[in-house]
């Protein structure tokens, strides 16, 4: 059987679903799974449906051009429909921690995450060896202040010459511009060592330690212009008490980096989520 | 507004979805939710709708009819439709224990469940206080293991009398009767004091102690004849050390049985669970 | 058995816990519960004790005046030596949200809070009900911004005449002068409906909503003047999804708020705390 | 400065704390760390103490003949002192499965565990890639029910060898004989995955789903001759819901897994445990 995933999002209005169902109906499809939101301030409807068709009876581009003009069209509809074995194809930025660049590799080894990954990109050259291991291309792209305009082109060549679909900052220790990010838009997942919208910015377990907090946490969110205000995919925590030093910290939030950014990779990779108001619906 | 919660299980089969979003389309109702399960092992559908319709368009009759005739019948469904404001009648059964009863007592008295509580049965006296200060009907129906059977009976008449829609046992130490369980199927809530199905039956905090487990459980399930056996709806548990007591076992404890069962009445007064085959689907 | 807890903080030094065991052993007492802590950035020294003694054998004021004399003059302690069995006296502040009330008196009355409550006060009447309910005297003194002092003149006179030990703000929605904090330091637990230090002030759960995270939380500390900055006692959180409007927030919250305030309480009561550096020492 | 890792248990009596601590005292230790657990059913003393010493003045032999001559002998206690520095060697077993032998590995390799791994030992050979990736010898011993005996020898062989503190069972899909579990008691470390008690023995997920659990887990503990019986080390659980598959169980579950069995090892080898009685004492 050929499966599809679509994902939908439109002002809301009567009958919406009548008619995407209607539909696949119509073209002998099986729905396997729907789910939809509305968000009653804002009047957006979202949906997620996975579809499966006979093969001998399975047209994708077919499908895409009626659903354009039957759907999409008379709604106005914001949607995208994806084979679902299509593996996303990922790019993996990183500077100089390894923790979470292990356990990418090591789950995609594993054959957990549902993609390709062509290549890793980093300002430095120390965790190439953990790339080695793995066999996965390492692209070293050193840049400084002065240059990273240069450093940003070279990287952008590299992606787009491998067709990555979607980026991934593992502790990725440089600011992504403005430019990388418009490319990429809703497609960078960066994760970061707090529980945010508390401690942004640098050293996180310093400023938690230091505030006496009883809960540490970690953000996996989409890269937007503003630091560590884009839209959330997925966050954590564990506890800490008085005895934790700023050390325990680091290595209990290694863990929490390491599970939530795995998951949010997983999300984005079976196309469970979509971005509105720079906020996540993300579907089970 | 009217708002109607809809629940339907059948037989999975092509256009089950279209169909009922046709339905509620056709009489111009808004879908303000729908959420929907196949099992795929069982090959069963389940789908739980809220719909809104102008109060001046509304027969809630002609609706249930319209439903049969045109959706249950050809699709064999079983399905109820139920106006979402009317909230449904719910005793209590207790024994001697009074955390669970006075939490449930003050989430009822601060407008948390949306139920109403016509009375409390005891086979004990010691909780009539309780409902005293929350003026709760309390209704002392002893009875010894002779004469039990009289016992049910007297309950089974205040529970017919009252219109009683679903009885929750909060702590309640008495095995029901298969009789009282046949004529209340799927809607009896019992909460058990563990992580089931580890330790069921007496004294599962003492099991857990003497295993030396390092998380505790309580979970809320609906009564069937099989003791702790029956659909779970829902399971908590929190951490215990080495140097909790059996003591400190309860104490923790009690806040995960409030905390649960609370819960199991919330999602079941909310008409959000659905049996089968011993097991729920939790819509949430 | 006579038990009695020590507190203790001091600068670090060689040989403390030795001192301190050995003038234990010297007057007969049994430890049974001992935990200490250092801060290795202050240099500080944390430790908590529960010693049990003979019927017989025990006068208080002897032991504290040989600690005194013995322990804390050389050591330069700050220190306590409190009787385990005798309760401390805590009265609840309220304004107009029922739940946390609720609930602390739900625990009370089943015998889970090892504390006397004297008296309520509260700013507005609408929560009499709930006190009479309990048998709890309810002390009304209204006040508005121009007559403030005044108020809390009448507070801390009746807190005085009834010898309260310490106060809890169920979701009291006035700020404390800092006449009444410096009266009762450490001793005034809040509840914060936020996982602090994000979303402090007004409205968290509509600010959480906004930021579109996926977990909230809510957090116990003690008050100082810096609004929301106190000394963080105890933290919970629950997940959230999309789904969830700011009503569901609140609701969730609710459960977050009781459950985070009943553990500071039971904490404090038990005297478990202490507080350094506006931090938070709690043994478990 | 040398640190040095002691644990005591022994009968409980008055004045132990105060001798140990006097005896550091008087060989110019400074206690970093003390920890103690009385065990009031079974009357047994617990403790774990961490101490630091001047390099000059250290001579861990003299320390260890001193305390069974001044402390061990007199109070009758069970007793180690260690090094703290010194990284137990640890074998890893395994059989198919590759999560959480990716998970060890890349911990070791980011260097959070503080062990040294010798070599893997496999009755299979479809991991040797793996241990390859991150350079440590593999070995591997086939077997079969007829000549289990040969290979337990072999295994015992490469144990004494390389000199083995402890093993970690990373998903080893044979039963551990007696002459081995003698060998190395309290110190084999097995992952279950299930919440032990519940679903012990094979296919837990399968057991878990069919009993329709809303919360898996999974619990690693030491090795004992009763099948999934011994002592428990650490577990943790993750929440299921009705749209779950089996393969999603199973997916969850490894998080649950690699965490769980990760903590275990980390605990262990930080000398945390303590074992009595069939349950673990485990110092935070």
């Amino acid at each position: 059987m050929n499966k599809i995933v679509i994902l939908i999002h439109c002002r809301d209005q009567k009958g919406i679903i009548a008619a995407v169902t209607n539909y696949i109906a119509s073209i002998e499809g099986n729905i396997i799974y729907l789910d939809q939101h509305v968000d009653g301030d804002q009047d957006v409807f979202f949906m997620r449906l996975v579809c499966e068709f006979a093969k001998d009876h399975f047209n994708l581009n077919d499908i895409k051009d009626n659903f354009q003009k039957n759907l999409a069209t008379p709604f106005s509809m914001s949607w995208s429909v994806q084979l679902q074995e299509r593996k996303p194809r990922m790019a993996i930025f990183v500077s100089k921690y390894d923790h979470c660049l292990y356990d990418i590799l090591s789950r995609f080894s594993t054959g957990e995450l549902h993609v390709e990954i062509p290549l890793i990109i980093s300002n430095h050259n120390d965790l190439s060896n953990v790339a080695k291991r793995f066999s996965i291309p390492y692209h070293y792209i050193p840049f400084t202040k002065e240059n990273k305009e240069a450093g940003e082109k070279a990287q952008i060549e590299i992606l787009k010459e491998h067709q990555i679909d979607f980026i991934v900052l593992a502790r990725y220790m440089q600011i992504i511009t403005p430019n990388l990010i418009e490319l990429y838009k809703n497609k960078i997942i960066n994760i970061h060592h707090s529980f945010l919208p508390a401690f942004p910015g640098a050293k996180p377990y310093h400023s938690a330690f230091n505030r006496g907090v009883k809960i540490i946490g970690a953000t996996s969110h989409y890269v937007t212009e503003e630091l560590d205000e884009g839209p959330i995919i997925e966050q954590d925590i564990t506890r800490v008490t008085h005895s934790h030093s700023i050390e325990d910290f680091i290595m209990k939030g290694k863990d929490l980096e390491r599970m939530v950014l795995a998951r949010a990779i997983k999300l984005h990779a079976e196309r469970k989520t979509m971005v509105y108001n720079n906020k996540t619906v993300v579907f089970a």
